[in-house]
């Protein structure tokens, strides 16, 4: 049977700042990636976020992200590996004591925003990123753009990965997203975006924007939290995954079931 | 035979800031007190100091601080005790992965700044500190100043403590340290304030200021890492001590020979 | 006839965090109090606010708070009247700047939460604020608390000051507010809520909780721009004003058709 | 007789943290740029600073970065048009208050690090801070790399410019600098750093790395404020300028002599 993880980002407000509606999107996202405090996201927060996960049995994944809060971390910042390194152990270890402290564990890491991005087409930065991951815990999994230096930097090192494909995003012929600048980025209508999903879980393949096929596992899939759709998309998505016989289940207890192990 | 700590600030600066001479008050201090980020200290600073640290062997605690980078913690800040437990949790954690990654542990925790003097004479703030130290992990050894609230609650909550004092510091006749506000609060000749020091281990007394003998316990001695003098007092200092058969040593390895365990 | 200003917080929105309806409530508003970057707010945000003010002929004011964007500003921190002077100088300047840039003119200073509250009270804050506004512009006119200090220290240095009333909050015999920690502070009745501001516009005072009347004088009420029933509340104060044959006004032409002029 | 401006970043410390050496290095520049708050300075610096220069007589520069304390404004970030016009608009005014509060004028703007360098060679960045300078005051004397984009932005708006040249730098055929990732990027032989400015001074021309000469106006040199040498190196050029009797004067005193004046 095939089985999908479905991931949210989560844990974004800022002090008297709330975004997001973590709650709602909690019914159907089965793992969370939440903000670390760099490029969103603060202690109270976490805390608070990592309580409703736990509750809600979620897999918690750290979301670090550049150390931009005025941008979101959405905007490219020129650092160097060693700085990635650097942020992204701070921001495990920052949110992996809010799960100590609540008594579970964290599940995966997934880099947010410019970070992610510039890690996907980046070896050196992917390089130091899933360095730092391996080193604070080589059991944490690593998220990455299917068919990106991410992922191919995680299974280099001896992490366990999770390959994460777009719903609503079209696809190049090398298998890698469709820049958000180019016209035909975005697929606007949900039908299209649940069949093209399911494609890639049963056929691991999806249709380029080049007309021909290309090879793509899905393992989890991003779920986009803000945008007034966000919810409604959420529990479509959710429900039509189940409708087509896939599982929706957190990526660590796939891979637990599967016999998926670290090489530790 | 007499054993004391020796502790100091370390892994203050912050980007292209740099402040202290870590790496030669390594060469006295047997416990440091890393910056977390909040007050000062940065990812590249902890990562770097972590690894000094454990070169030399020193006993590695965390520092956390009021998120005040421009006030360096040092202002006092109405936090609520729910704000002090998060930014304590987040930034033992922040610290922690750094440690981890190196192969190391952290050994104690140790409240900055206006943090620590708050907590000293507020018990609902030292209760929140506490509490988050011992979430995270029960076996850190939690520092607080001599006689004050924060070594109380360490103590309720089933925490080890190290009870803290300082050199250059005069007491007053409740055991606790007279106000920097006041003319006589700091001890500027050199000789008299080993003298202290070396009567606070040896006799768990020290001279107060209204003229009477206090009890107070020195499990470790504040080393200041600033000042022009602060390297040469340093010094001076372990020498003296170690002249007077007083041991020096690092506070996780002296409970550990002594069998303190925690509740855990 | 009866005349008072009407001012609101504004431009509150940092980087993709969102908060208030400040186009909404500048039909309402008179006098509107851009938040400076410090407690809240962000450069594009002042832009953007900046411009909506002066569409509407809003008169505008620096709204100056603390350096504690993760505590919006209203958490006490303890600093100097040397740090106040500086944060009030830097802030207004920095929201003149957009100011200018579109041709306008910055009409008053506010400061924010904690920072107002502070200088209500403390006379050494509120000269050091006070001083920063006349030396930046003696054209500047300074709100303050109602009987607080920071409006003596204005009119001692020579500054216009608009006298700052709360529809909402109840009164002590001294003629400063109840503090929010007694069970009295907050007027919930609207009617009720307004009745007291009309008295204090008309009358020149307010029934105080000790049950006696005690004078103030209300040249500008505050609005509150969050909360859910705020725009409510505001469209209700302003009609309820101008039924009573109140006129509302901006507090800089109100004092201009006075003839009131600094010592300039 | 020839004449030239020199020009040195100061007010880069932060809080606790000092950098620089500002009031020396004060006794051989005509011009400062100083640090807004975003990648380097304080409210208290700034005040510290604009009064150092002050009383010394030099020229006042707002030295606007980007909003990136940790990376002291040397990493590009990948911003907008419209945000660089927004950061830039904010810090001219934060500094210009602080300079109008001791009653004196603002004479530039000169880019920080990372932003200066994108500008120069961006054109929609270019023209974005050129507006910004305008707006805020168009009596202001923009700073830009010789031969680069910012300057042509500056004049094209009909700002007053001054061109910018490095005395320690290897220069292109087209007039531009060597990039630092290349070996001789730098002069290290101080004797043909000073030959090299006078030549730009007297013939305006420098002879690029690949050999021929190239046109360049030198009207203000950068000295660096920072580096074990800096102190040493600003006497020198300084003297040595004066020895070739080229005289050394602020770039405002400089113009107004010229009798160049905006176009506003």
């Amino acid at each position: 049977m095939n089985v999908v993880d479905l991931n949210c980002d989560m844990g974004e407000s800022f002090g008297a700042y709330k975004i997001g509606a973590d709650e709602e999107l909690l019914q159907y996202a089965t793992s969370v990636n939440i903000a670390c405090g760099f490029h969103a996201g603060d202690p109270a927060t976490i805390r608070k976020t990592v309580g409703f996960a736990l509750e809600r049995g979620a897999g918690i994944g750290a979301h670090p992200g550049l150390q931009d809060l005025i941008g979101f971390g959405r905007r490219n910042i020129d650092i160097s590996p060693q700085e990635a390194y650097d942020l992204v152990v701070y921001q495990i270890g920052a949110l992996s004591a809010f799960v100590k402290a609540e008594g579970g564990n964290v599940q995966h890491v997934k880099a947010h925003g410019a970070l992610y991005n510039m890690a996907a087409i980046n070896s050196a930065l992917s390089e130091a990123i899933a360095e730092a991951v391996y080193k604070v815990d080589p059991e944490l999994i690593l998220f990455g753009l299917a068919n990106g230096e991410l992922l191919k930097a995680g299974r280099r090192i001896g992490l366990r990965t999770a390959s994460e494909v777009f719903a609503d995003r079209t696809y190049q012929q090398d298998g890698t997203l469709t820049s958000r600048r180019l016209a035909d980025a975005m697929i606007e209508d949900e039908e299209e975006a649940v069949r093209q999903v399911i494609r890639m879980i049963k056929e691991k393949k999806v249709l380029s924007r080049q007309g021909m096929d290309v090879g793509i596992e899905a393992e989890t899939i991003c779920i986009h939290g803000d945008g007034p759709n966000a919810l409604h998309f959420a529990k479509k998505i959710r429900n039509e995954l189940e409708q087509a016989n896939v599982e929706v289940k957190a990526i660590g207890q796939m891979k637990k079931e599967r016999g998926e192990a670290t090489n530790v």
